[in-house]
């Protein structure tokens, strides 16, 4: 009996529950379909798409949507963007290839609710991991990490960062010449104002990493506190960098529990271009 | 008689009515009090309010909140930062420079509503006018004005953009070293996708220039338009960057509306720096 969409959600949300409201789901696809193979990613992107096909992947398990929105975009059967990617997708059901009889067109399932609820947060264990940073953390806060560091210089944080996560750059406000030992880290759209500031002082933070945020709020703050004579430091690091890592270790875990079937992280490119 | 906080806040409305809901209002300091000067900021930071005490600039115009949240901050008095910024603006009034008799302390008022819904947009008419655009504005919409430039390399617009604003970067997604002709601009934290890409089907444009905005919404819609075969491009340059021509421009105008005061525009050195 060939494995079903239904039965690996059913395994997504075995170790982390679906919460009553949640973005989470089946958003393309059939629950009964069979699954050739998994791809686990941080944006479904029309070019994700067409490569989790080639390799005959056709689960897709996103972490964001894959119509450029946290919940539903408007009016979006009228945009030609949306109405060719929809066609890439439906496509695939249409006869060949992982739309043929044996292997029905992809499904892409949004699981981003789920794993952030987990204890601690799955997206951030897959972070930390990449960076190596397991054994230093002290505590897991429901939205952050703090983390004691053997004595380092931001800067080398920016450059292992750079290196471990691929990003081409990091946006730094205040003492970045600095060592620091006490870092708060914050994965996805988590750097705003209301849950970084409190930890600066709570937490007694040199520095905190988050995904992105608005430039208003916590770049604002650290400015003020460096005009004051405090050191600290806040560096954005990309919101797909951040959470990447977490899809990733989601694939190692697919492939552990399916050995049979192909499982694979597919990393998106970096989307900004420094000019 | 001296001029009142509360005679220029009358002045900054006249033009530009306050709405029923908003976040503008004096947030520090007292109507009564006279205004020895007007300083017009983006963000009331700490350095700024000490640049504009030592100008003798006792009515600071900022059009983003001074506690670095939109709305209010919660828990302020217990953090360092704000407690120490709280005390630099109170001690201005507590006996000497700006706060001696003659010069009571310094007022902080946020005008961010009423400057955005002018029409046009006084935000938006200071952005274009600094860019020396405003000759090839087609249509204003409340939160877009649309342009045809001149054939233009998006490369040569970022330059243009960063010497224009002082930018030290901009942040590019999507065709990059094409030329453009229609063009889109949202000021401020306006390059969210309900409000960007619509734009880009409806105005067939080929750039969106934007401060700031989420990057999984309008950067992943311009990531799969390219994978598709358009030619689309949207340009991040910055919330503060974006914003503060438009203050500048208030600044002349109070200064022709009260010539015999001191009134200055006091920029923000930029946020972030990149590693």
């Amino acid at each position: 009996m060939a494995l079903t969409v239904e039965q690996v959600i059913m395994e997504l949300h075995r170790t982390a529950p679906k919460p009553e409201i949640s973005v989470d789901g089946l958003v393309e696809g059939k629950m009964d379909w069979p699954v050739t193979g998994i791809a686990t990613v941080f944006s479904a992107s029309h070019e994700i798409i067409q490569q989790a096909a080639e390799l005959g992947l056709n689960l897709i398990i996103s972490h964001e949507g894959h119509y450029y929105s946290h919940h539903t975009m408007a009016n979006r059967s009228l945009d030609p963007v949306c109405q060719n990617k929809a066609a890439l997708i439906h496509g695939f059901g249409a006869g060949s290839g992982a739309g043929s009889a044996n292997s029905p067109g992809i499904s892409i399932y949004r699981y981003h609710d789920a794993i952030h609820q987990m204890k601690p947060d799955g997206i951030m264990t897959g972070l930390l991991r990449e960076l190596e940073w397991d054994a230093f953390v002290e505590t897991h806060h429901p939205a952050a990490s703090i983390l004691r560091l053997p004595e380092i210089k931001i800067e080398a944080i920016a450059r292992h960062i750079k290196s471990r996560l691929g990003s081409p750059f990091v946006r730094i406000v205040g003492n970045y010449t600095n060592t620091c030992k006490r870092v708060g880290v914050l994965a996805g759209y988590r750097g705003g104002g209301e849950q970084c500031i409190p930890l600066f002082h709570e937490e007694e933070l040199d520095l905190i990493i988050a995904g992105e945020g608005p430039e208003w709020e916590t770049p604002e703050y650290v400015r003020d506190a460096v005009a004051q004579g405090f050191t600290k430091a806040f560096m954005l690091i990309g919101h797909a960098e951040s959470e990447q890592p977490g899809m990733k270790l989601l694939a190692e875990t697919l492939a552990a529990r399916y050995p049979k079937l192909p499982v694979s992280f597919l990393p998106n490119t970096p989307l900004f271009h420094l000019l």
